[in-house]
């Protein structure tokens, strides 16, 4: 070894002494002696596990048939049922500042997290009645789609909904974690960020879906339909609102069939679209409006001129109308 | 084994059985006893391969030199050829309804998949002078880019448009699904949706690229630049519009060298964007406009006012000019 | 083997001759006998061992504790030193029409990336200080937050953040294209688009993300936060400005403590948002504001009719204040 090498090694190990050091300097971000924390990767092969059983037949590499469906979907059900009752406990076991559960505290999470998947798996039969519209509404909702084989397999909107029914099962059920880390995984596959908190009704179909953020206590009933970058949103900041304020709903209410275009920003927890309502593209809208409004943007006034910037300038009103 | 355990076993039972049960109640969002669907797993292997031979000694982990091109290439477009071939004929002979294709059926589709599969690579030569035209474009439009290697390796525009090239040259195909599998890979990747069925000219780039929407029906023409959040798309309610109102055109047309900023919503089959025009961030664009036409949003009013509340509002123009 | 197949098989041999042919007409997009580029697979597998590192404990599946940290960490370390310094050399050794490097540059280039890469881990404590505000500005920026424990393992903003930290570090040492692997490969994944060369301080957080883009040149202070669709970007053609133009300098500035809602664009070099100012939702700016400036758009005038069509239109301007 020379002695540029030798310099080089003493540097790197300095510099990892240097790194052990910051994390006893920086708590949180580090994760040391800590309870194990759900892992990431088994909750994304729980995700695959559960697309599979809730639509069989379109994502596994075998034929399911009526002979095999029993053992396939009772070997995923089981793995379901093993994988992410030690998930959910690790997340019930996890606190901030409790590291120190004894035996009993582990025998009860376990027996509670068991509990709680088995719950999981004897609801999917009504998650799927709820994807079952959902599937439809995509299928009626775009000209462009052609079956509800080409639903499952081709639009993110299904399986970022699914994905959300499941982890806003888990979110009622106070699990802590999972449910964020089931919708965020499914926001970076997709570009649509649904809270789990959020409450959603049946036959939700959001086109396209990148940049769509629908808050923790948004509510949105049946047969709605967004586009690409909607949000759902908190106000920022306190107005000096009415009496009837609520600090803990922030995020909109979408009653039935209401169809959100894309770019609309829907902010406030009492904001109420009521049913059948129409909300156009790029509108901005923080309070509520009847059943059967169609809202959008005064047509704005567009500057043309020519290109080689010759020539004046003329302001025309768009004549865009939902 | 203990009460408690046989009673979580019985249950988990039941509720396998009523997942069953629900495969029967609801069609259509479960695939069983179908013919076996295109796999997504092996379309994007697929995809892999094709960018290989599009792009070689890009993305491989071996060097390609002259020596070992046709060995290195040559077999992967035999994989290409083979594994696309039966995904493409799973995919023809996947109809809603009919189940029942015969051995007849079968080798027609083998053929024809074969056919189709074959000309593609054939046609790759052809599609590779338009990525030529795409890479630079990117190179030229972004003062950001240092070189054709770096848009290569890091830009999501090129990838994108690439799959893009490959699905549409299937979609005039007629082949159903995989199209529309390739392109909404690639839109999860990279925040770009373009339907398979848009017809694009060379030299296309698109900066940035998340939230890119562009439908089934648009038209884009050679040297176009997109930034991201831009829309082609569709109105979504039927104006009573001129009798040129075309249903199967429902997207906007673009002519060469459009460039259109981020934010941008062009609506409607009927519009049409005159050659070398340029439109503006956030337009809302609904009708047509004549070759060498800039157009902007109306410079807004903004409300200035200090952050803690006092001091009265101050309502002013921007004055931007694009 | 029948004469269909061996039509078949010319025609697939010609196909592979004709992709060879267009490797030789059209350079730039294949990279045949030139030097290995950085692989993109090798490049994630490093930022895999990267956020290790930053993070430990939140993502590995074995839990580190103070007996085996010492090793994990120190084995991932050395993983980082000796693949990072591979990739940087090829990096280095990269030019575009510089193909004939010698032994003598090899020599000085595998130098120069084993010092650049062994000052990012002796770097890496001061980089975990700045995420550690990050981490906790996410915290208290997002009521749904719960914990950094979650901050951690379900924000696209930490992760997107970190990674561009790391890419910043590598961007002002000079090292090509792997900084922009990097943060493209994470815009990828979360949809927010940091340009490696920008200029951030701590504690930022960037609330959903899908859609931001923060461009080479912008500078972005202490705590600040923004939202998803913020664009900080170029203004396209150079308006006819001030004496202070600079060209090099095309992405704005933001001081410390400033908030920007969702969809705001601010663009151009010489524009800053002074200290504690909140610019609104859709704002689009493109000068300068003095320090606690709040901006927001002029409130819109919406239009509402009746879903049926029937009934007066309503045109209504709506009482929004940040």
């Amino acid at each position: 070894m020379n002695e540029s090498d030798r310099r080089f090694e003493e540097r790197f190990a300095r510099a990892v002494d240097g790194l052990l050091d910051s994390y006893k300097a920086l708590g949180g971000i580090n994760h040391i002696e800590g309870r194990q924390l759900p892992s990431l990767q088994q909750v994304v092969e729980i995700i695959g596990d559960l697309e599979s059983v809730l639509f069989p037949g379109y994502y596994e590499k075998e034929r399911i048939d009526r002979l095999n469906a029993r053992y396939v979907i009772g070997e995923k059900c089981a793995r379901i049922y093993s994988c992410l009752t030690q998930e959910v406990k690790k997340s019930l076991l996890h606190t901030e500042h409790c590291e120190t559960a004894g035996a009993l505290e582990e025998a009860a999470a376990e027996r509670q997290a068991r509990e709680i998947v088995l719950e999981l798996i004897e609801e999917l039969p009504r998650i799927r009645e709820y994807l079952y519209e959902d599937a439809n509404a995509a299928l009626e909702g775009d000209p462009a789609a052609r079956s509800i084989v080409e639903v499952l397999l081709a639009y993110p909107s299904i399986r970022a909904v699914a994905i959300y029914r499941i982890a806003h099962f888990l979110h009622v059920r106070q699990v802590p974690l999972i449910p964020r880390m089931m919708t965020e995984y499914v926001h970076g596959k997709t570009g649509i960020d649904i809270h789990p908190g959020a409450r959603i009704g049946k036959g939700l179909f959001i086109d396209h879906g990148t940049g769509v953020v629908i808050g923790e206590t948004a509510v949105i009933g049946d047969y709605c339909k967004l586009y690409q970058g909607v949000t759902l949103g908190a106000l920022s900041v306190r107005r000096s609102g009415p009496a009837t304020w609520n600090p803990e709903k922030r995020h909109p209410t979408l009653e039935d069939r209401v169809t959100v275009y894309s770019g609309a920003t829907i902010l406030g927890g009492n904001t109420v679209i009521g049913a059948d309502s129409i909300i156009g593209g790029n509108v901005w809208l923080t309070h509520s409006v009847p059943p059967g409004t169609r809202v959008q943007i005064e047509p704005p006034y567009l500057i043309f001129r020519e290109a080689n910037g010759r020539g004046p300038a003329i302001r025309r009103p768009i004549d865009y109308q939902i």
